[in-house]
């Protein structure tokens, strides 16, 4: 195996570590989010994509000889960053839990393009189909978050200067 | 002052905390590259821009009675990630540092969405057309970025197979 198909394949390896990543991230905020039902639903909807995303990337992995990764170092640090927020309970976690997944999602949306292009360049077209296809969830959920953040952001405020109202998730 | 606007103050600080990472990640990342002399001139551009933007934070910050802090809890450990990655020595460097910009760009974009939405809500035009001014630099790098994501790896793939030729920077 060359070096440039052995980057391939890590990097594949790191797409499945993610996945694992934004599986725990997104189940997590879904559980804590009370006020905001339109959120909850979009991040439900996604966690089901997540797991599609995740066995198509096996796939992948196993048909070039390897299997998946438990969390790898690199990509693993950058992930748990996302998982942290998600869990916190900072007094605006809802606006910083949909930050955090806006750029979780710009994080596999950055991975995918990489995949693609490397796999594109290496004549691996059945990789670069599989990641063509998750990019495109990826980007419209990025794309549904970046559209709702400022939504997000004067409910929580308009709640947080409501008297008994909780405005925090 | 209300709740809502101290979480503007909050959100204006966590955003100036954010761009002094990012001009220390940005430097860290422009002072390593070797033989990407195009990534290494738009990243230079930017370190520029984001002087330009801490100005406009703080004149901000001022104006609304307050100063700029120290990094800040929640936002300092997210950005904190992106400067381990700017510096970090792997050996796709170049593929993950550029991964990474993309992604610390879309944290500010993030921010400074929400920040917009959190300024017009409470009538701050001068805070929102700042962030307006900034938002509009962080998308171009974020847009250069994801436009040469493809060329970076091919060329990344590409010296990793030639021997004698140096990749990761």
């Amino acid at each position: 195996m060359t070096d440039a198909r052995e980057h391939l394949l890590d990097w594949l390896r790191d797409a499945h570590a993610m996945e694992q990543q934004a599986e725990q991230m997104l189940k997590a905020q879904a559980a804590r989010i009370e006020h905001y039902p339109e959120l909850k639903a979009r991040i439900e909807q996604h966690i089901e994509e997540t797991l599609g995303q995740q066995a198509l990337l096996e796939g992948c992995i196993t048909r070039l000889g390897s299997s998946p990764s438990r969390l790898k170092d690199t990509m693993g640090k950058v992930a748990a960053m996302g998982q942290a927020i998600g869990g916190m309970v900072a007094s605006d976690e809802i606006v910083k839990g949909s930050m955090a997944g806006y750029v979780f999602e710009h994080m596999e949306i950055a991975s995918y393009r990489t995949l693609i292009a490397a796999a594109e360049a290496l004549g691996d077209q059945e990789t670069r189909a599989a990641c063509e296809r998750i990019l495109v969830e990826e980007e419209a959920m990025a794309r549904w978050l970046q559209d709702h953040l400022p939504d997000v952001t004067r409910q929580f405020l308009e709640r947080a200067d409501t008297p008994g109202a909780t405005a925090k998730k």
